[in-house]
């Protein structure tokens, strides 16, 4: 076992530099590599796979909620992206721009979509005319380029993988639903295929996407005590259908402003499950969302019988599960070494004494917990076992999550346990700009939402003492 | 019937102009829309939906022959391009070059991927060591664009939706064993999903990718004679291997240079599934790829228990098929014409009478037959009616395109068929390129593919007379 010992040795342990473990872990768990291309990444096949998997669970559920996929440009000319004007203001410093197709100069910038709200609206201004027409409920499965100055792989890349959804509605009340009920998607997605406990929220003015009336949000809470926005919910308003003159005529034959909405999550989310459920020896990936649920590792393989009986179990249990069977020469240890890494949720071991017995061993990452399983209701253990960890992992996490969860009432108690203790920092705040500035500029952390679930912890803002307007979850972000 | 008849009209007939023909149908049919991006397209839903139908199909049969999905950064850098000679000089006249991130102008040109086999061999080059990282069989499912002067929606845009696998191997033999290997995919989904016949053969080195060794073609032909070509797979020998360095130590510690191959097909297979099947009445969809399988109509929908019945035989028959009923208060002869326009391969009428005798009214979209079915067996007779329907458009486009494929011994002969009456020509040719060139100036014509199945026609080239190496198929295309 001594090459077992020496591929964990080799990661650098979270709490001794948290940063340098997340890189050991995307790239010793064959999740990306890197390429000449700055801040871009290869998403190798490990990585893409659980991407797979979070997009079908989540595009699952938009088709149930009755929206339908399409494919937009990816470029837009500049003078469509301008026609917002606080969405330019935006977006437009972080744009990568198209100037020459081939040998030929164009007569107008082309960007590379860095969000495609410009494209919908043009099509639904073009599409929309009747109250028949409504709602347009479209969503995008694509990439977008922002021109960030730093990277890291999943959190923040010049290029990401995406979906973003687009509405239009009748009513302002339609577009508020939709905006609460795709957040509600996100939240039910993170925490029962991710097993990420989140909070929901508003988004503070300054916070907001750039051209929203309200942006919502689920905010997660990492390893590390840092906050991670991992997925947001826009209600428009009317401002993009005044700005690109979607308009429909009601029922009553008068001409009306649709009111819209967009929501997004990202491949950003890998990053949250590595950093949420992962430990010293690599990545541990809820069973929802695994490529490989069930890892089988023959013992003595070479003796008679032992492959033949893995090969039969993993037959027996494809059915079922998303399973893989390990029969290359390595050693069993560096084999279990390797999978741990990889984050997978549970190996079988079986051997020649256990076929003898009619049993296989059954060994969970999450908490080494070993089980000898009669083969005689293999399925029926592993099904339990699967559900059990993806709970486990949740609970884990949430009890993390609270324990990292403090209260400030004053701004120097907030600094002391930002400072001390990072996580979520709850504290109540007057609503006025200058406040949240300086929060950020003495700790430098942010008003990540205005949760749902309001308290009344003190009746003052923690910053000015004035009247406080609401509790805010404040935290250092990723 | 007065509007179902209008909507009918408003469509060109093939026959009096089959470009617009096309052009109607898309539109119609909701497939696509226009956009202020020059030369792209919006795919609408129900395009998008036939789209992931494809990809279904595609990417169930990728992962079943062992390929894993990768993601590659979108931007190439334009050092990269240029290391193989042969490809850059294919690719870069027609690439969309990125010269500034917001308001920093770059220090090296990046280009939007025209198709991505540098970043392939790059991320090879980085990750293959020795015997037992090969094969590499990796896909990616991605946007390209290509800066094309004249654009027509799914069969050539600036930007297109493709997949792209790019393989690496340890010798000669395995890289041309894949390449065939991947070729015979395409043919059983354009076959078998899309009911579409192909012929299977090699490209002339003219007509070859750019950087390839050998290309190999599946060729389809259109409703009006023209041919398309519907898929391609490449074997690059080890011709990128050498530029990119792309080496492995093999089991005797030798190194060798990998062998490669790549292969893609497009969205524009969409419009091959439009221009094979179509006809005056719009859209016909292959009951495997349609998004819609079978619409119910009710008729005389007002009437007791009607629409109670047709939402019973819609639930009932939505567990095995993909069902949609339309109960709004459109007429339903118009909602009959609207459904023909996109191509739904079956409608099922049902009514107060129908209900009296225990009945529905199945009408197929492709012949019209009408056939009424006891709702004791509904299931049984919508599930052979559908793969009657399949067959019968795979039959119906094989006798098209059997009476369209035509024979030529001289040049005169062929100049006078392909001008009279458009199809694929067999001639046979000496394999000089003086000869190709000549066929394409004189009618427009290009060698479309070196079929597998070769049939010794004449023994002399029919453009020069010298000795004929092999039989080709000619063709216009798009």
């Amino acid at each position: 076992m001594a090459k077992d010992k020496k591929l964990v040795e080799e990661i650098t342990s979270m709490n001794d530099d948290f940063a340098q473990w997340y890189t050991d872990v995307i790239k010793k768990a064959e999740l990306v590599d890197y390429s000449s291309v700055r801040g871009c990444m290869v998403i190798k096949p490990y990585g893409y796979a659980i991407w797979e998997n979070l997009q079908k669970a989540l595009d699952t559920r938009f088709k149930a909620t009755g929206h339908e996929n399409v494919y937009m440009p990816m470029f837009i000319p500049e003078s469509l992206l301008l026609k917002e004007k606080e969405h330019v203001e935006g977006f437009a410093p972080e744009v990568a721009w198209v100037t020459h197709g081939g040998d030929e100069k164009l007569t107008e910038r082309l960007c590379v979509r860095p969000t495609s709200e410009t494209l919908f609206c043009e099509h639904y201004s073009n599409s929309i005319q009747s109250y028949r027409d409504l709602p347009k409920l479209y969503n995008q499965w694509c990439s977008v380029v922002r021109w960030e100055k730093t990277t890291r792989p999943f959190l923040r890349t010049l290029e990401f993988l995406w979906q973003e959804g687009h509405t239009a509605h009748a009513t302002a009340e339609e577009a508020q639903e939709e905006t609460i009920k795709m957040l509600n998607v996100y939240a039910d997605v993170l925490e029962n295929v991710l097993a990420i406990p989140v909070i929901k929220g508003r988004k503070t003015d300054k916070e907001k996407f750039a051209g929203a009336h309200a942006t919502y949000t689920i905010e997660s809470l990492m390893h590390d005590g840092k906050a991670l926005q991992s997925g947001t919910s826009h209600n428009f308003g009317d401002g993009f259908a005044k700005a690109f003159d979607i308009q429909y005529t009601d029922k009553n034959n008068q001409l009306q402003y649709v009111h819209q909405t967009s929501w997004g999550v990202t491949t950003r989310l890998i990053g949250a499950i590595i950093m949420v459920h992962g430990d010293d020896s690599g990545l541990v990936l809820p069973p929802a969302v695994a490529p490989t649920q069930l890892i089988i590792i023959p013992v003595s393989q070479h003796k008679e019988g032992v492959l033949e009986k893995a090969n039969e179990l993993k037959d027996r249990l494809s059915a079922k599960f998303r399973v893989k069977m390990d029969d290359s020469d390595k050693m069993p240890g560096w084999k279990f070494s390797e999978y741990e890494m990889k984050g997978v949720p549970m190996r079988l071991e079986i051997g020649p004494k256990d076929i003898e017995k009619n049993q296989a061993v059954l060994v969970r990452r999450d908490n080494r917990e070993k089980i000898f399983v009669s083969l005689d209701n293999l399925e029926e253990t592993v099904e339990n076992t699967l559900a059990d960890i993806q709970n486990s992992l949740l609970e884990k996490a949430r009890e993390l999550r609270d324990k990292k969860t403090y209260t400030a009432t004053t701004i120097d108690e907030f600094e002391q346990i930002i400072n001390t203790t990072p996580g979520f920092v709850k504290g109540m705040w007057c609503g006025d700009r200058e406040c949240e500035d300086l929060v950020k500029e003495k700790t430098g952390a942010t008003a990540r939402c205005m949760p749902f679930e309001q308290e009344q912890l003190s009746e003052k803002c923690m910053c000015c003492g004035k009247p406080a307007k609401s509790m805010v979850y404040w935290g250092k972000a990723y």
